[in-house]
């Protein structure tokens, strides 16, 4: 199963809504595919303008290590140099902290990632699995 | 007058839509602002998964530049090796076709571009212009 | 559809045995999926070190773009400039020659595909799409 | 002597058969030559995508380097800046843990490097090894 752009644009009103529900900063969100690849993305009004990279990056590294921001931060603080070292391997793309939030069909498989960014790390977290569950798919933060 | 989420989406809206009524391939259309900054992207199903970076390529380059696509192009056909030596000081990310399209505001200063990919140059500019006439907003392809 | 590393490794014996049917020079053959992620490659002995990056180069063009090699190559013979913009934003990767040959599903859809290199380029595409009829999935060079 | 592809491949089949054994996540294995370039690699099913490049950091650090995985972790936990270092002179592609290989020849010179990944690191180097036995090739993890 393969992400649409509708689920992708499901994706992002919903962790939309969820940032004004909770009173969080303007949010960026991005939808990446199976391959890491963009599918959609918003900045809000007043984001700074490089939040573009940071949500991409979020997302970027749980679909290529296949693991959620949570368990990267995990290993980044345990061994800081090899998160470094994957950095590396990934041209610098990897931003190790939560918001980078897995999507899993119903078999399991990475589908692809939401990279959510704007408030604190466990806020755009929250906003980022309130979108997967506004477009109905299995989410892992 | 900087551009909005709300312009932008209204941007990107319109361009699919004349892709739609004219029969186009599928599109990815992504609005920069005044920086050179993604605003917000959408790829359509069945665009093969590298279309994010064409796209930004062509709107960047317009906005770096203050130069919208058919001007860069007939820069890149008089003078490869400048459009070349041009990448090479923005990193690469200059794609010098039609397809990106400056927007301006009310006294002409550039407040963002407009990168359409996925059918020919030409009908991709077409896309652009008419996302930037839904929006309102004076476009140059 | 998935490729699975079975699927490619049949692509690769049968490419690797056409080519040694054909007489051609020691021949490099990688697999890419949907994502231009790597499955499988092998070098055959005797092949120059650097040929995992051209067979890479080949195919990844091919799914970035959604473009087989003959058609990369018609578009760099026309418009070197576009071809070489097309590199700067998929970081010098993109080799737009024969010997990249894109895998479809039944539904047309791309699922992955495959970058050969070693002999002429004509031949290199050959070898290719033998192995993909050796392992019975859809191919266009 | 220079490793053969048939020498490779029987590698990647005994790590893979090893990993299978002891019941790991899937495998991404490559093999590379004495100058740090790629023989051959298989991703096995259900891996994530950017596998390959987490595979061949920990066998390009050990053959550029000359040290096994084990040896380069502790330098890096010894020395973080240092493995940084390194890694910027050598394009960012070095992954510092255990999982990467020395090949050797009966002289003990360096013939190349297995890079495991997929499961924890000593598992990796476990597998790792087992397919340089397979292969009936000395190494060092």
């Amino acid at each position: 199963m393969a992400l649409t752009l509708e689920q992708a644009r499901a994706i992002i009103a919903g962790a939309r809504d969820k940032g004004r529900a909770m009173g969080l900063k303007p949010l960026s969100v991005v939808v990446l595919d199976a391959g890491g690849h963009v599918l959609a993305f918003e900045r809000e009004d007043d984001a700074a303008p490089g939040r573009f990279g940071i949500a991409q990056g979020k997302a970027y590294g749980a679909v290529m290590l296949g693991m959620a921001g949570r368990a990267q931060m995990a290993r980044a603080e345990a061994q800081a140099y090899f998160m470094a070292a994957v950095n590396g391997v990934y041209g610098g793309k990897v931003v190790p902290v939560p918001g980078g939030v897995l999507l899993r069909d119903g078999g399991g498989a990475v589908i692809g990632a939401i990279g959510v960014t704007g408030d604190t790390s466990d806020n755009d977290a929250e906003a980022a699995l309130a979108g997967a569950a506004a477009a109905g798919i299995s989410a892992e933060a």
